[in-house]
């Protein structure tokens, strides 16, 4: 039996306010601890969107009553609440920045939008970065010339990791992650070993942003581990409904899925147990500034293997773009401040149960 | 009268080899002297683009035969001539990479491609981009990276001019050009003094990449005079026929009028002759490492008031986007190496007086 601290997935998508059809704080945090999840940082992108103290505290009450772990709240970063953001900042789990998307509040589109946030942010807190490509290149340079550390999210290309290495080496304070499914599928579509016909995934359920890459794509981030700061999951709970319909919206869940995936993937030997335990609970606790949780645990059984099966997910958006893989390490029993909260398949702790970080 | 030094031009499209009935080494240096310049750098995107010792060669004589004023030209950065690009760097004005435009071999399109580029072509050789917004941060992240100063192309927004402003204050080596239709024009077409019918432009005509900018993007410039090491004209010839046709090519022609536009905001206290210096004379001749022009002077009447028309200029293209303005400031005698070249409205210089700046 494996013993793993609690870990910390800095990227999730809790979708409450505004969709909880697709997935709520309550949903989320039972899919977090089956996962071996004790912490899970929220992003800003919901319905209304988190940009100032009335829509924070509209995530956090809901958080405060339903989680059942651990938690953060990210406020976005909008065109005119920069101000409102940095005061802020200790309750928040960071800040987030849109710098490639666009999601109404919290547009960014114009590179003048993003030194406010630069200059005014409190040095010590953290920035988290959606960019690709050269936009990745940009928000580096941001970090440079206002010195204020940043971490990249889901990086997914070989030209980003390279140029994330190259920064680093030069001193730069730049840190990032990479999610699962960018270092397990490659475009156009995930393998799948689901015959034709029912249950064969649509075109829809292989949409994800950043998209899946190529091989090359893959092998340079395989090969730049060491560059890899965080595994975090980009969890994108939406409905199979939503995700086989037109205009399938990008995204998939992931909390139940990243542990076994990065097991297996110990089993094959292209990973150790430490790289889990530094970029998945070391590395995101430095970077998050994420207060020790005190007597917890997970543990792991890292021989039982199984099938990744959606229908014994927690998750509400029923479905995982990793149905019917084979995986090594299945998450027996979960401890958080003393407590179990999980074990094999049944969630013991209470919604509510869970804490804000930044009030440990 | 108004003496000012033989001035520069870092950047114009001479368009041979390949396209000389647009222009050539002929009528572009005759076009320079008659604006006032001395020197033209000449981009690499011609047909075929000069992107080896070979193709330098094809332009260099070209030039060698042609040219009456002197000139420099760019090598093309492409996907794998890095090494080869270094080793011509002596013989070359500079390395213009294209990170936002594709042009057959010198197309850039993924960061990795800029890498060997940046940690080979020699230190001290200029580097110049065109690289527009976010792709302009990039560029100047990698000559932060790997210490390689780089010179930003046509810079015409507002959050380019304040980035490289910020980079500047941080000690990044980073200078940049603005050219005159970037400095008096706003999207999305120029104004036009002429009446409807005959003469009047079509849509093609206020084609230009990068695109004209809004009247903020155009204020910032202005603002921010002392951030703009060089003016340059981009003077990128294409035939009237070809800018009224259907998928009109983008570009203006330039080296005609940057004096008298640049002279006629001097006499409206927008801008001092001093300036005028610094920024075709002293700055890119430091940036591009050009030899003194010894003898070499141009003397302007700065009092003489006068229509801009393109019936009166040498450049083969045949239009200029500022047909009909009224500016101050007529260019009367040029002097290169001690003998008269040009001098009221006459190309007094022969086809191969001019000199390649890497051989003075």
């Amino acid at each position: 039996m494996l013993k793993l601290p609690g870990l910390i997935d800095p990227h999730v998508h809790v979708r409450e306010p505004g969709a909880t059809h697709k997935e709520d704080w309550d949903t989320v945090t039972q899919a977090a601890l089956a996962g071996g999840i004790t912490a899970i940082l929220a992003m800003p992108n919901t319905k209304p969107p988190i940009f100032d103290e009335a829509t924070l505290n509209l995530a956090l009450d809901a958080a405060k009553a339903k989680a059942r772990c651990d938690y953060g709240q990210y406020i976005g970063a909008g065109p005119d609440n920069s101000d409102i953001a940095a005061s802020l900042a200790p309750k928040a789990a960071g800040l987030k920045m849109y710098l490639d998307s666009t999601f109404g509040e919290l547009r960014l589109d114009d590179m003048t939008l993003w030194t406010p946030h630069f200059e005014k942010f409190p040095k010590s807190a953290p920035m988290v970065m959606h960019s690709e490509s050269r936009t990745m290149a940009a928000a580096i340079l941001f970090s440079a010339i206002y010195d204020h550390p940043v971490h990249i999210a889901h990086v997914s290309l070989k030209e980003e990791i390279l140029l994330i290495k190259a920064a680093k080496e030069k001193g730069i304070k730049v840190t990032c992650e990479v999610c699962p499914h960018h270092l397990f599928m490659t475009m156009p579509s995930p393998p799948s070993p689901l015959p034709e016909g029912e249950g064969r995934r649509g075109e829809g359920r292989t949409e994800v942003r950043p998209r899946l890459a190529t091989q090359e794509d893959v092998d340079s981030l395989w090969t730049n581990l060491d560059v890899i700061d965080c595994f975090a999951t980009d969890h994108a709970p939406h409905t199979l409904e939503e995700k086989d319909g037109e205009n399938p919206p990008p995204g998939f869940p992931g909390l139940e899925t990243i542990l076994p995936l990065l097991i297996t993937a110990v089993s094959e030997k292209r990973l150790s147990v430490d790289d889990i335990v530094q970029k998945m609970y070391i590395n995101p606790r430095r970077i998050f500034q994420i207060p020790e949780q005190t007597e917890t645990w997970v543990e792991v059984d890292e021989n039982e293997t199984y099938e990744i099966k959606a229908s014994e997910q927690f998750t509400r958006c029923g479905w995982t773009p990793f149905e019917g893989w084979k995986v090594k390490g299945k998450v027996r029993k979960v401890f958080l401040r003393g407590n179990i909260v999980y074990e094999d398949g049944k969630i013991l702790a209470n919604a509510g149960y869970g804490r804000n970080i930044r009030h440990i």
